[in-house]
């Protein structure tokens, strides 16, 4: 019995129309489904990157536990070192501000930036943590 | 240029040393790293789960983007469907309180719990999101 796979990955934004669109139109996610003011779901892979909207996920539900956080939260997606500069590109083209790049002792390399909502996101290549990245 | 694969995964902790203890012990996560008051590490199947105290890393360092969040994340881990009951038990055993379960519609089931910080923590067996998680 071991737990090895993330399902669902959260964020949270205040905003969602701003994070729909960069979500969907800036990194290119699937969408899944979006919600009114309560939240937008993509598929990345085979698993959910979940956006919600702390103001109502706080609130206890029917169903659901309530959660939800304020501040800045954080998000590495995988991509292939190859790519590395190509999103490198992407990213300014779309006008989003590169915030840092690291090279890591072990070979990979990390690229932030910020979402709408202020959640810093990364591009990390293989390499970055040396955990079998390109299985 | 797709992104689909999520390679790092965070939730907020103030109390790493509790953290530790459950995500180790309880879940039976592996241990990555562990630094003084800043962070616990563990790995996740191809990806990290990385529990940071906000009090640290929300102050900016020399290299990596300041993040954090006050409240409660959530996260959820998939899990075969022929093993939610030991699961069950197993928190059960370790007076872990289960807040919620749900049975989806499309056959998937979740049980809800919390870590010591508070974050909701989700199992979800298959057909949860009817997105392949069976693959």
């Amino acid at each position: 019995m071991k737990l090895n796979r993330i399902l669902e990955t959260c964020l949270y934004v205040r905003d969602l129309d701003a994070a729909f669109q960069f979500y969907q139109d800036v990194l290119g996610l699937e969408l899944f489904s979006k919600m009114d003011n309560r939240h937008v779901f993509f598929r990345c892979g085979n698993a959910m990157l979940l956006l919600f909207n702390p103001d109502i996920t706080m609130e206890a539900g029917k169903d659901v536990p309530p959660h939800g956080a304020y501040g800045e939260g954080h998000v590495a997606f995988y991509v292939e070192k190859a790519e590395m500069e190509k999103w490198r590109r992407h990213l300014l083209e779309h006008s989003v501000e590169i915030e840092a790049e690291i090279a890591w002792p072990n070979g990979g390399e990390s690229i932030y930036f910020r979402d709408p909502a202020g959640n810093s996101l990364e591009l990390a290549s293989s390499g970055t943590w040396g955990i079998g990245n390109d299985e």
